[in-house]
């Protein structure tokens, strides 16, 4: 009951024709990327011996090459570590021994990265010959449900990074889930323009195989050729992290999406109680939704009907998925703020090797998140802020992702980030770093605060800065803006 | 992995305003048909001292009714046997005693069948007390997947019914085979006017709960009811088999079909060509599928983008499923005939009680369906007959389901069925059944034959009935047109 047909091998079987991929450079049908993957595959193995339930590491972009390379790996039941190309040469070289890999197959582009490496070999993608023709390879025709798919780490704010496992029943359980909720027309087109080596982005390349639909594929991020995307190329799904929302909605002026454009799904924290505001005033469809790599992506996610009445919600859980919030060991009361806990079929069995770890995190199938949240009486789930975030000042909890919203509403503010900074008479108090749009426009941000803010929650002092530290899938690492507050003060 | 929560538990959490059902009578939203289904449940469970894994029959015709004692059912994990309403006593007596249920609970429309019944006691649904509120009961609020969720009892050639085992994974994969294949729209409706104890009806009640879409639910099939329907109540989606769908394209006459009513489902044998061909004019988005009870529900459908370049197959499997076509132990080359041959989660694990036939039926878990047909060199299957009903006449093989689409085009005939009789010479020889629209008017069916048929395959003779033995399924009893072709002949 745990096997299936290999998706992309049933999904060229069944709808050949359709288009798979569509960049910049090149369009691929699902029968064209089938005969592609199945020659990397034969060279992979063939070249590299390459065996069944062996892991390899990937550090590359979004490229329809890497594409290919992943459904290559799943054809011979080879395990894909998939790196954060920001990672450095010492962080490369943990997670590929952490996680056993064979080989790192690089990008050229990345040879820096991996040059001092020594300790496992490194293949060049450019090295991969793509002969017109490939030797028959021993394809894994089936897929076991149970096997694991792909390895991603993640950052803890302390000791290494873990690995998380996910198994392609992670992957098929959310991408089902995702459906049932977001439904799903023959004629969609997902926009992939958060990087394939994140869950966000890995779990669009999945999506695309099981439903049969098309992903246009961008490198990078680019708020105006996002923007081009949606409204010249027919795309009608799109998955965002807030800061890209806003850098999309500010492109975008006084335009506007087709009415075609069907769900902008945005993740990686709460979403900004203005750039909702803007969006609803301009049409824009935001799903918001809640997920990790730990979930392969949502597991909680608002469906279309309750888009504007509960605005700032993350929504109800994916189908098959149970979320609860728990405070000291007891589940909380409506409205009641504690740990976001969930299950599913899409949540990760645990951590690669790290036992204790694993342990720590995961009780009777429930995986305890970090995440704060409250649900509200009609069980609508509402994220606050990483645990690890929360600043606690005069015992009041104070949600840095709450005043960051407020501070992005003011006009001449880019970016913002808030951490808490110690105080003698307050145990914290909230600290806040900016980017402006203009060094020498309107900086009253502090009293653009007071409209909307308790006064305990207003920062005490604000740090002008260029950039913020953002990790790659533009999560904000409030972590180093604290490093970087505790230095200025010693 | 297995477990999920109660389907109908989880989608009244989730979208508890939509609209579940909507009958002539009665409209429930996903709330209310909760709550209505827990009550039901609690006083199941209380007056009758239900325990999880107990079997229960019903014999009940398509109701609100009737849903919400299925749903009930699940709430306190019994397992229910679904009768078919026509059957005699004495075969409701046998499917009740080889499934052993507790009871069997029972329209009173139904008493004359049950009455002689005095193995098993009889419960009548308006005996069932519809409390206000209810007692708290032990509820299933998680369903585990291997569980057995209903029997149904299908009949083979000879010897008695088989009881179907359907588990909980069985419908959860055919529904979701089925919307990767038709997608999904948050505004789908699904007419249900196919009966709830088929396959065809009870998997339409479990999309519904799985995608939240509404049921339009008719007791029973009147075509010009269904026209309505879809016409007048956004029905989006219908299922049919071929019988109805003449009788629903004939009551049609001129009018045509809103363009949001999106796909007319049919199944339940091949569709004649004739029939198809009316439909693309009428530009009715016609999806001939393959499947059964033993497949809980499709397991093979053609896609959108080939209902007219294949026209006439029943097109390729559901996402998870898979098809060959063997004969005489080795796989066929495209365009052969042999037995069609099908795998998959939604494919029962076996015959209740009925290890014999199990074994016979399931090799390494391909399921062989007795069912004959042929892929074409791009994979689509057609579906030629039961290879029961094949006529050998002079070692050619002959499908009566070809001659009777043949004979359907004629515009006299309403109805038609075609049998092999006893021949000296040719081995078999054709003879057909019809029923005429106007028993005066035109009778020159067989010239009609002769301009699309090769002559061996021309009926020899022709009966003209008022009306052909179906079942309730509106499946053609062919054994019963052929005994009649004996008793005649003697």
């Amino acid at each position: 009951m745990s096997y299936m047909p290999n998706w992309l091998r049933q999904r060229a079987e069944l709808t050949p024709d359709r288009l798979a991929i569509k960049s910049e450079q090149k369009e691929y049908t699902y029968r064209e990327l089938y005969t592609a993957s199945q020659r990397r595959a034969s060279f992979l193995k063939h070249s590299y011996s390459l065996k069944k339930g062996q892991h390899i590491a990937l550090l590359m972009k979004n490229s329809v090459d890497m594409v290919i390379t992943i459904h290559a790996c799943f054809l011979i039941g080879v395990r894909t570590v998939l790196l954060n190309t920001r990672l450095s040469s010492q962080e490369v070289e943990w997670q590929v021994q952490n996680a056993e890999v064979s080989f790192i197959l690089c990008d050229r582009y990345y040879a820096e990265i991996v040059d001092s490496i020594k300790t496992v070999e490194i293949l060049y993608h450019d090295q991969l010959e793509d002969l017109p023709s490939f030797e028959k390879f021993e394809e894994e025709t089936e897929i076991d449900l149970r096997d694991v798919a792909t390895i991603m780490y993640t950052s803890g704010t302390t000791g290494h990074p873990k690995g998380v496992i996910q198994t392609f029943q992670n992957h098929w359980s959310s991408a089902i889930g995702s459906t049932l909720n977001l439904g799903l027309q023959s004629t969609d087109r997902w926009l992939l323009a958060v990087p394939l080596y994140h869950i966000s982005g890995l779990s669009i390349l999945i999506r695309s195989v099981l439903y049969g639909i098309c992903i246009v594929l961008h490198d990078k991020f680019d708020p105006v050729k996002m923007n081009r995307a949606i409204q010249q190329d027919k795309v009608t799904i799109v998955s965002v992290v807030t800061t890209m929302l806003k850098q999309m909605v500010d492109a975008l002026g006084t335009d506007e999406y087709p009415t075609t454009f069907r769900c902008m799904l945005t993740g990686g924290g709460p979403i900004p109680r203005p750039i909702l505001e803007v969006c609803v005033k301009k049409g824009i469809p935001v799903y918001q939704t809640y997920g990790m790599t730990e979930t392969a992506s949502q597991i909680v996610t608002l469906s279309p009907e309750y888009c504007l009445k509960k605005l700032g919600s993350a929504g109800k859980p994916l189908f098959q998925c149970e979320v609860r919030i728990e405070n000291s060991g007891q589940s909380c009361a409506p409205n009641e703020e504690g740990e976001i806990v969930v299950k599913g079929p899409n949540v990760t069995e645990g951590y690669w090797k790290r036992e204790e770890e694993t342990n720590k995190s995961f009780v009777d199938g429930w995986f305890y998140t970090g995440d704060l949240g409250y649900k509200d009486e009609d069980g609508f789930l509402y994220v606050l802020d990483r645990r690890t975030d929360l600043i606690i000042s005069g015992g009041e909890n104070i949600y840095p992702a709450e005043i960051e919203g407020v501070m992005l509403s003011h006009s001449n503010v880019k970016d913002a980030g808030v951490v808490g900074i110690e105080d003698e008479t307050w145990g914290q108090i909230p600290h806040a770093f900016v980017v402006l749009h203009d060094e020498r426009g309107d900086q009253n941000i502090l009293e653009h605060c007071q409209e909307y803010l308790a006064s305990y929650k207003i920062p005490k002092s604000i740090t002008i800065l260029p950039e913020l530290p953002r990790n790659a899938s533009n999560k904000l690492l409030r972590r180093l803006l604290k490093d970087s507050v505790k230095g200025h003060a010693q």
